[in-house]
């Protein structure tokens, strides 16, 4: 019953261990989690993923790491609202794949444009619908049109962390719930809207870290994988 | 500036201070809070109440302590799903004073029940609306007739808790919102439902403790007395 | 079974949809919640909701985004110690409505405030009484004329949250508790007086949010919707 | 901006409001939750649901459930380990779809059952692998064949909760993770598991709620939903 | 700075490690914790403290071990509320030292009874005032005489935990508050009561663990060894 | 059974109820808790205050608020470490008591410190013992000599908050523990050494929330009163 | 940078995938975590790992899971205080290794038991030392002799769980700490214990999950692997 | 029974109780916390120590510190990402004892760095293995050669805190977890990392507080103790 695993390639640099693989086993190429890392670290790593990619993102990305990249490196491009940092040019690759991307609130949509910034850059087709909380449910169900036949549908929400199981309620497709740190007092940075949507009474709705919309766009994008 | 406060009236049983002064004081008469008595200490609170009140009403009573305390009582009721137990005559008193008490799913009813048998002893109309939880929302939206007019809404819900916020959002009305135990794992008890209700966007939710039908009816009951 | 729903209107900002219908549905127009928003943004709901309604007002407004707001708009004022900001004119309405606001210390004002400003915005007179804690209850009970004959009382406490517990056995009338973020250590922000007041021995006390003094406001509004 | 907005159909049992429409909404028809019902409830709302379905399914079914409801409908089936209860015949649907069901311990089998048989029931060919936690990550290894052309994988462990960390690493496709309450102390009933799988390393890990086979099976579902 | 240290006497039984010299380090006897405790180890404990003392206390000692333990050894005595066994006879201490023990409510005597049984047995004259929450505050400043001139006060309350804030601003001595586990929901089992406790508004408000009625006492007796 | 109840003497600021009978109930003076204070606000205060009193403290004074308050009145004294801002003059009294202020490490001396400053204003004899704690348990018991004779101890410790469990075992005096905030990561700022004091294996060891050094005092001096 | 792993040899039972290597690459073979596991199981899984070696050992075994066993398997030998259950002969190895195995109370020796017999089974000289909390300091100091020159000390306590912290600064050897669920109300279940000793002032203490002596042990067995 | 306890020598600076014979007792002298420490009371408290060892460090030491502690003494230097300051000179000490220093990620190097550079300055020769986190398993398993001889691993990760669970299952020798703080809303700080590693599948991985490499670090040094 002994066995032989094949291990696949990957670089060694002082500080990171670059994954070339991850685009065939995941899809999705290694993205660089900027916090805590310089500037010259994420260009470094970008640099590397460059000779097996055409483009790489770096998410949760200051102005000011934004702006020290852009002296060491030519072709950056910074989405402000969504915090994502592109190293390359962006691709044109367009899937037959739609995904709603809903924001119960004003505060929200950062988190919701973390998500849908990357769905886009993957060629998913994204339907933005943003501050459609259940407290004014009418403003939600007046624009159940703009997602109901999308293929997928992120939904992104703080305080009480409501909107998923309505939301969930309304659609047959995947819902990935991105829970936020929006909120004061008893909204426990964002583990009240999280525990809400761990128990959605509408049942399969699948839910990520806090803030997280990067994890729910990668949910997304594993689904988009077994389109093709 | 030393002044004098008036001490109302009560009476020293060994084990309990009666409040004869509480109906008074709070609109309301004390009501015995059964867990942890025996049969013979609610009998006998109840008896020492009976001097003051037509009625003397026990809450989360089980069914043991309705069995022997019917042993030592005539006139006593038991109302088995909100686990209440009345001392004396039902009265008849009406007020013009409607109260809607809806529950997301079956099995937060007894909570609900012990909330809408409460009000009905002091006179309130109750429109019971159960099982109209978000994650249909259509159900909840094609009863809202039943509930719209009223004077106030108490709104109990387990597992997401999220049924105060949509509510919240369709009325001027108080809403009292009630979290219950239902649900398992990440439900904690209630806890989720509690936190979900405290960061309802719908604003002026009102709350308290989980399970606590009878806490909710007496918020209900404190605002009829302000309309007498 | 199939019926029909209206759906109110609202307005779709870029990154809001405002709420024009909330004044008839709640009794309260759409309120501005300030933190996370431009001075920019704030302005353009405002400027939106003010279509509809003679003044808006925005809660937890920071001094900045005041001097910020005040040059882009004329009519502007700001409750310091509240941190309300009004768009246009005060209005005039008074009803007979009377409402406590009482303070366990010095340091709850703040939110006191809150809910004693916004309470005055829609004509109900407010009855201010602070530091009145109950490790001295003597200052409570001298001063009880002062809120004994009010239609509801809001109560602010922080640290050990015990005020509501207190007041609620004192008064007939609805009590809405308002656990605040004072104190250190075990008073983890809010949390110990919120449980205290979720626990309160005196039935009936509903609970909000922590620091919530805007939500308490509202939840006393919701019942003079009923008065009118 | 007043619009109509269609309610679905629905009935009002006494106890419940029954959902017709559900499997045309989300793609499969309302499932009863046991807990807390009667086994007469149970088999009402089954009866009901079977107007419009050809099966009906209850989860969480206790084994006295079972052998009661069986004494009152002729067309039952009990699965043990899953619990999962079917009113009426199993239908015959094969979907070209197939989703990996693996388990970290041994003592995660019943929740990963409930999972598998729910899937079975709506044509997913399931592909169980048992007993591959991260301890002896050999095993895993050597059993990826089993599981790395499915369409979505199902990971369900207790304690570390680690596996999904790593199954998320090694495939392109949907990962659910579900927590199990297995373990001991600091497993604290499963939530330890449920942080690990929120935190994933490996991104794009959707989460339900602790021992929620079902929930798994269901977020499995609806991208099945898409693939139709 | 190398010195010797003295190590008083013990006594190494198989389980157990008897405590010979604790009553002249902390002026009372090693006392016996039963639960986990087989009524033979009680016992044999029990008589080997007593070559050294005239009797020896057991707490949380449940009627089948007391009755076991009455099979085994002649001289016992069992108090039945405080949940307290003596082994030998009751001694004729008297100290000029008096103590309240109060509780908030009737379901908290138990506990309260724990640390008054407790107290009588090294001499402590306790007046008892029980039932005396602060939802009737009246109630409790009527009987303020009862024990405004004791030495020191214990305050036995769950729930809101409140009773010891009021209590601490109305007396000089020592106040030794007690959490019990009464209530549900967020009393958490004493939690609750415990924060309150903590964050009492009123100063120098000591506490001890939940439902550790035997631990108030054996405070209070440490004050008493102060006073000899 | 009606009685009347005396008020106590009180003044009434317009942001503070200051309470002038204070030292007379609890045998200290009203004490002001600076922070959310402003400078002028405390100096007001204190110097209502001196009314009736010779001194006046101030406790979490920063050195911010003690520059200001210097150019607002004389007599002003400011302890550094303590954080204690003494208006008036130093009282001359000296108590026949003595009390041991230990600290477990010299991280927890600021909290020590701030027990002791204010212990010694009242006239009690402090004796200070700094960075004894369990780890070296040889530096406690060579230093016993200096607290073994004292009527009280307080002892200080963040991290593993054991000491006062060591030192509760060897003496027979008052223990009155405090957490402090001091330690990294599980020592969640001071709850991690709360739990340990209050779940001492050493009986009778009493407990005040977490850094609070002036609330252990005055548990202390409510001692002391019972001393004269 | 591709190359080969090896898989270790394993068997898949229907249930388990049974590990007959991880006594070369652990130094002890798996071991069976007996709850929720049928004897059944338990045996089979025993009988497919004595192909392997001369004995296996279960943990957490019940007495009823003990009966069962033995009327399936001839060479069982159940340990009824560790609960440790072996299948096949004790070996007579002796490693040149010692393990002292102290507990703070009487109620943590179940615990400690399951450390010890642990132990035994693989060759460790085994020192016990019962019931020495830190309560009676002088109690552990008078017995430092039986465990100082251990090659490792496992301290396993309950409640407040300070041993640990003074255990490990009296000795220079590797201290494993094992918090118990031993105690009542803030005990927590152990996770009070736990944080103390995570938070332990003596540098170098490794700590366990709550009552898991077993891992207590593997982690000693690991040490001794390096001994070899 | 009574007998005498040496104390060994230790000396008492104003702040601070120095414990010089520490070295012996525990291996490793005494190690100066810099959080909460002047460069003053560094300098002191290390001058102190080299009167009886050749090099003192002190962890946890700011870039300001150092710079100060640079202009008081002569022979210090600065690890910058260990964040360890080393008065007097490195030793020449080797020992026949290798260590492995995992991380899972780049942002958990500096703790990992601690333990490593603590480890070197008492001769265990460190292998360093960075960023090989489970979610690439292959990055880990390919590098199993570096450190699958050494007699001890730390294993540092933040996040899901996985990998230990891995590295436990693969390796015989002792495994010392490590958890970080790395990560985002429910990585909670390194409590989601610390609670995955206590509940490891792998067994007896022993576990230090979160961020604590200096911890790992003793617990290795106290195996080398036994090994000399």
């Amino acid at each position: 019953m002994t066995e032989n695993v094949k291990v696949p390639p990957f670089e060694n640099l002082d500080f990171a261990c670059v994954d070339h693989d991850r685009a065939i086993r995941q899809g999705v190429g290694e993205v660089i989690f900027a916090p805590g890392k310089t500037a010259d670290q994420i260009v470094s790593i970008a640099q590397n993923l460059l000779q097996s990619q055409s483009f790489a993102l770096a998410t949760r990305v200051s102005e000011d790491q934004y702006e020290e990249a852009k002296s060491l490196f030519d072709q950056v491009h910074y989405f402000k609202t969504a915090k994502i940092m592109r190293f390359g040019a962006m691709s044109n690759k367009k899937l037959d794949f739609s995904c709603g991307v809903l924001s119960a609130g004003t505060s929200d949509i950062p988190v919701a444009e973390e998500a849908a910034v990357f769905l886009e850059h993957y060629g998913v087709q994204v339907s933005r619908v943003f501050d459609v909380g259940v407290a004014g449910i009418h403003r939600l169900l007046a624009r159940v049109d703009e997602f109901n036949t999308c293929n997928a549908v992120i939904v992104v929400a703080g305080m009480d962390g409501a909107l998923p199981s309505v939301v969930g309620g309304l659609l047959a497709c995947p819902v990935i719930a991105v829970p936020t740190s929006i909120g004061y007092g008893t909204a426990f940075g964002g583990i009240t809207a999280l525990m809400t949507m761990l128990n959605s009474c509408a049942s399969g709705v699948a839910v990520v870290n806090i803030d997280n919309g990067f994890g729910a766009a990668m949910a997304v994008l594993r689904q988009c994988n077994q389109l093709k």
